[in-house]
């Protein structure tokens, strides 16, 4: 059995746990809360904080190979590791990159990758010498998450609002479509991608609303992107699962959004509609396994369940025993007792040959299943 | 969460557990085995004998509702758990039945269930009077399980074989084939089938060798079959997954061979290759929602992985990386960390559209895997 840590135990620690269930791997999980969505499927919880030092070093002794479910965690303790000859994937370096969005922007540039135009902001004053930038968008060097640390600035009077930190102040780019490829790069190098899939947000909570698999792009895009992101992951030099979020601007060509270093939300409609997972084909890559199959086995939607505008508290699904009727759909709750107004708290995959009649459903999905509070 | 309990650690409660995690579930296992490949998935582990009257007395009192992945648990306990209110499903009147194949033969007789011709016999003098019957399955009333209470007796010189204790002495059925059909049962009564498989067994080592879905055989025989199957359920009057065991005779006439009343080796294909698993059905059941869709999403082929001949110790899977490269193949490990001969180890399910096809990459996979010790 190989050790396997994993830094954070949310949903995804949680769904690559599910996963994990049918390799030899034992696995390690740590997060700073006992009751979070990964601690109760894994052979050893160990409570601590991702982000000290040396609380990570100390997990990470303990494994044969390390990775990570969120990118927030002490990188320099997965410097020390790494050191030592625990395999982290992916690579340290990698996440020091991706955990500053100026650095991101700097590496796109530098690896020739397609990226927004973009200049940095030391603080909000000086986004005022940044008028003619905007429409922008201006996202925190650090720390931003699931739609937290972006703020769109349109005019000279939303400048207020921008950052007053190291921040990146990116030219709005005229989208069509958002859409992302999942790239997995195993640990001798060979590399695979996931088909694209268009991604469609909830503009009031800048979250995914549903995405849908496979993109509706040309053929000739869906290379594009595929290939873009392919370069964009070599150049990290890394073996790990990414997902490479795009924008399709109105002319036809491709721009590199961000990149996450792991399993993604975007990626969980591969558990049922595709032959190996997201979750999957990271362990093949973490136990240094063939990657698998990342084809699609019937077109899908994925949809977020996240908690109702209003209701904090123990979480209650109004509408489930419906919504599990449907002959076609996939639910998958995350375990969480608490919701509050957005939370992600689980998510449904729906599977079909039809992508109106999948869009048909979750419309009707999004009308009955509601998270409220008890 | 619903606090659910489950009474046994295999491989059965490690898929189940996999399920469990995309409903707002609290799962408890009880086995008497810490290392056992269900004791790291669950909330609550539980070390205990699930034969012990006390020990799943106390077990079933800390949950709501209460089920089994083996039938040779306590059933006094289960019963008196039921009396004090606790969900048990299957019901313990079930499991009295099922537990005792003499038991089973006549709840078939008594409820006009077509089955083969048997007599009961008390002890192994019992045989010489028996000639008539043979050639005769001769079947270990209590304890039997995966090929083991079970021997065939031919002729007159084999009557040594059989068991000195009450068993069933059933007559040889002119054997078609065999299939499986699963029926599920809900709470409220509703219930719904999945479509017939067919089994192919190692007569070596009397073990499913491999099973296709759907079964090659006509419509109107898979129709009787489930109707068959669907019967026999109803006539337990009780909720849960049921996975019932036929023969297929060469006159095209089906008869029950037995029943098993939890998930069951003859589903694992409903993992990958249909909308609604066998594991996810009875979680759906366990917790009061509505049934699941039982339909194909493609057909398929599942085998299992078992300890080769001639290797006991820590188990060394050889020409893994050779399987797990396969486009249309899904590798199940049950995490046992020893393997002995005929152990089942894990599983493996092919989807794909054509028999004949699946069938090739299951000889190939079977030339190729091999389960050996360190």
């Amino acid at each position: 059995m190989t050790k396997i840590g994993i830094l954070g135990g949310g949903q995804l620690g949680r769904m690559l746990l599910q996963a994990a269930a049918n390799y030899a791997a034992e696995t390690h999980v740590m997060e700073n809360d006992p009751h979070c969505p990964a601690a109760s499927l894994c052979h050893h919880f160990h409570l601590g904080n991702i982000r000290d030092y040396e609380a990570v070093l100390h997990f990470g002794r303990q494994v044969e190979v390390l990775t990570i479910e969120i990118e927030q965690v002490n990188v320099d303790a997965l410097e020390q590791l790494e050191q030592e000859g625990i395999r982290v994937i992916p690579k340290p370096a990698v996440l020091r990159i991706i955990q500053n969005k100026i650095h991101q922007k700097a590496f796109y540039q530098q690896n020739n990758i397609p990226t927004a135009p973009f200049r940095i902001t030391q603080n909000r004053s000086e986004l005022t010498e940044c008028l003619e930038w905007l429409p922008a968008a201006h996202k925190l060097g650090v720390g931003g998450y699931d739609g937290r640390g972006v703020v769109i600035l349109n005019q000279a009077t939303d400048l207020a609002k921008g950052f007053d930190a190291p921040a990146v102040l990116e030219k709005k780019i005229e989208i069509e479509k958002e859409i992302a490829v999942l790239v997995a790069v195993g640990q001798s190098g060979e590399t695979c991608t996931y088909p694209p899939v268009e991604m469609v947000f909830d503009p009031a909570l800048n979250l995914l609303d549903y995405q849908v698999c496979p993109a509706d792009i040309d053929t000739e895009i869906a290379s594009q992107a595929s290939a873009l992101a392919q370069q964009l992951v070599t150049a990290f030099g890394s073996p790990g699962l990414f997902a490479v979020e795009m924008f399709l601007d109105r002319r036809g060509d491709v721009w590199i959004n961000e990149v996450a270093p792991r399993v993604h939300n975007s990626g969980h409609h591969t558990i049922e509609a595709h032959y190996s997972s997201q979750f999957d084909m990271l362990w093949r890559i973490l136990m240094g396994l063939p990657l698998g199959n990342p084809a699609a086995i019937l077109p899908s939607l994925m949809m977020n369940i996240v908690g109702a505008a209003g209701y904090s508290g123990e979480a209650c699904y109004e509408g489930l025993e419906t919504v599990l009727r449907l002959p076609n759909t996939f639910v998958h709750l995350y375990g969480k007792k608490m919701t509050q107004p957005g939370r992600k708290m689980g998510h449904i995959t729906l599977l079909g040959s039809e992508p109106s009649e999948l869009q048909k459903t979750a419309e009707e999905i999004k009308s009955t299943l509601r998270v409220t509070a008890r």
